[in-house]
């Protein structure tokens, strides 16, 4: 087995889901975290942790992985690090890509380097998935659903609202909304038809519990046009029962092979832990960019540009043997 | 929209569906059907037919499309085939990839020419979903369930029985075991547990139905390890009820991104038609290999060299902007 190193930039909840992915899988070395933090403030799984200074010269280190946010780190790091590194990044400003990706494309191409951005699992394998669904079946329909997840936004607003002291709010896909796709008894669904909304709250004791919930289920944009669900919890259950990081969802395609003959594609995850998967597939996609960097590949990539089995770390005779 | 050709070789169930998927897609020219049989004895969607001869010079095809049976036809016409021309096929003897595979690799080699072997859902796409779900998720166990579909071995078992004048056997996913894995409830499940099977039969008049009923569900190898339901119809509702070819199934693989945190990766697919979903497969596959011949690779490959995008008749600009 061909082993590959890597380089975890940020050590968020990402970050963490990327060492451990890299701890479980044979044919990865970590040469460090790199923070912007004082390196001394964190406690790894075992992950030697440098500041960011210490990345210049680096050269042993196949791939880094950006695990910082969007908006704030990685539209900065991304073309920084790519002058000096072959990098993976989870960048989901959907509308912003295409732009990312340019500037990506430009500096890896100046530089000889490899940059493979916005994996994870959306975007990342659902981009997978409606890109090859759409590829088979031209005449059909596509629907994502998310969740069961935690939404932060939805939870930030929740907690806004007078004698609120926490609350976490859950996406959840509507089972009858899924259950009609698939039965083929629709066609078109809004995605407040596609989703539920359940909020966990944890009310001031004065606080009237009425009121909270009206506040809640009739807020514009965020939950009027949901059926939304509010249940009032302690703040030790909240804590016991709603501190997990799940998430998922479903890819759907409902097409057509000729007419009258259906045929449904359906992708689905359902995780325990959204950072420790999405860890993981960041992990799979740089072993993917250390043998297509190896192969001569240079430039801004996506998912979408890497054939399935350098995810691998099987060879491909074993892969044609055993999993074709 | 770059365009490229194929030519459709064979005319049986697979071939239509592929002339199916060509005639509704908007950048593929059909060059034409070659047949072994009487060319003057086949009737088209409006294809031209031509013998088998008749592809000796042929320069103006891009990709040409196997769609005979594995032991039958391909392992024949492949080789043969690849000598001249880029091939798509859908060998599905899953123990013979290999040899099959090493042979088409020399032959494609020293001809220049490029052939994607064992495409379709399965080998295909299942075999895509098995390697990334184990590339992502190392530590986890992988199911493969299929239907709800027609066996023709087991049609064939129960039609042989001593007064049954037709008959149709379906495999069905058994949704006890397919919810029980989902709820992350087991860990290994033989192929009796994973499918229950249902056949519908035509007695006859003087036949004892009772007794065709015990012979089908005790019988050895074919159903006495399963839960089988035998159902009595006449030949119309047979002929009316029972005369589509639907298959599908599922990929799971239950796996733990660490110790505790589950993560359940589905692939499903539920398909009105087989053959018209597997030509539609395998017409995507064909438009992989016009583009990456063009890209200059020869020899022989699966389903896993394909960067996914290439499925796509879309630029891989439109696909980032609107589909990662």
């Amino acid at each position: 087995m061909e082993k590959f190193s890597i380089g975890i930039v940020g050590y968020g909840n990402l970050g963490k889901g990327v060492e451990t992915a890299a701890l479980a899988a044979a044919d990865v070395e970590i040469k460090g975290v790199f923070t912007r933090r004082d390196p001394q403030s964190i406690t790894t799984q075992g992950s030697p942790v440098f500041g960011m200074e210490a990345l210049e010269g680096r050269e042993d280190i196949d791939v880094l992985i950006l695990c910082g946010g969007s908006a704030t780190d990685i539209e900065v790091q991304g073309p920084e690090l790519a002058k000096d590194f072959n990098t993976v990044d989870s960048y989901d400003t959907h509308a912003r890509i295409p732009d990312y990706y340019d500037k990506m494309n430009r500096i890896c191409q100046e530089a000889g380097t490899l940059s493979l951005i916005s994996t994870g699992w959306d975007p990342g394998l659902f981009s997978l998935n409606r890109v090859l669904s759409d590829a088979i079946l031209p005449t059909g329909e596509t629907y994502t659903f998310w969740g069961k997840g935690v939404s932060q936004g939805h939870s930030d607003a929740v907690r806004r609202i007078d004698g609120v002291k926490g609350a976490v709010q859950y996406t959840i896909p509507n089972d009858k909304a899924l259950d009609a796709i698939r039965a083929e008894k629709v066609s078109v669904l809004s995605t407040s038809d596609k989703h539920t909304r359940v909020c966990y709250v944890v009310a001031d004791e004065a606080a009237d519990k009425k009121v909270i919930e009206d506040t809640i289920v009739t807020m514009p944009n965020y939950f009027a046009d949901y059926n939304t669900t509010v249940h009032f919890v302690s703040e030790e259950e909240l804590v016991r029962d709603h501190s997990g990081m799940p998430h998922g969802g479903h890819v759907l395609r409902v097409g057509e092979t000729s007419l009258g003959n259906k045929a449904i594609y359906e992708f689905s995850l359902q995780l325990g832990s959204n950072p420790e998967f999405t860890g993981a597939v960041d992990l799979a996609t740089a072993r993917a960019v250390a043998k297509m960097r190896a192969k001569g590949n240079t430039g801004a990539i996506t998912i979408l540009d890497v054939p399935v089995g350098m995810f691998s770390p099987r060879s491909m005779e074993e892969l044609r043997r055993s999993f074709v």
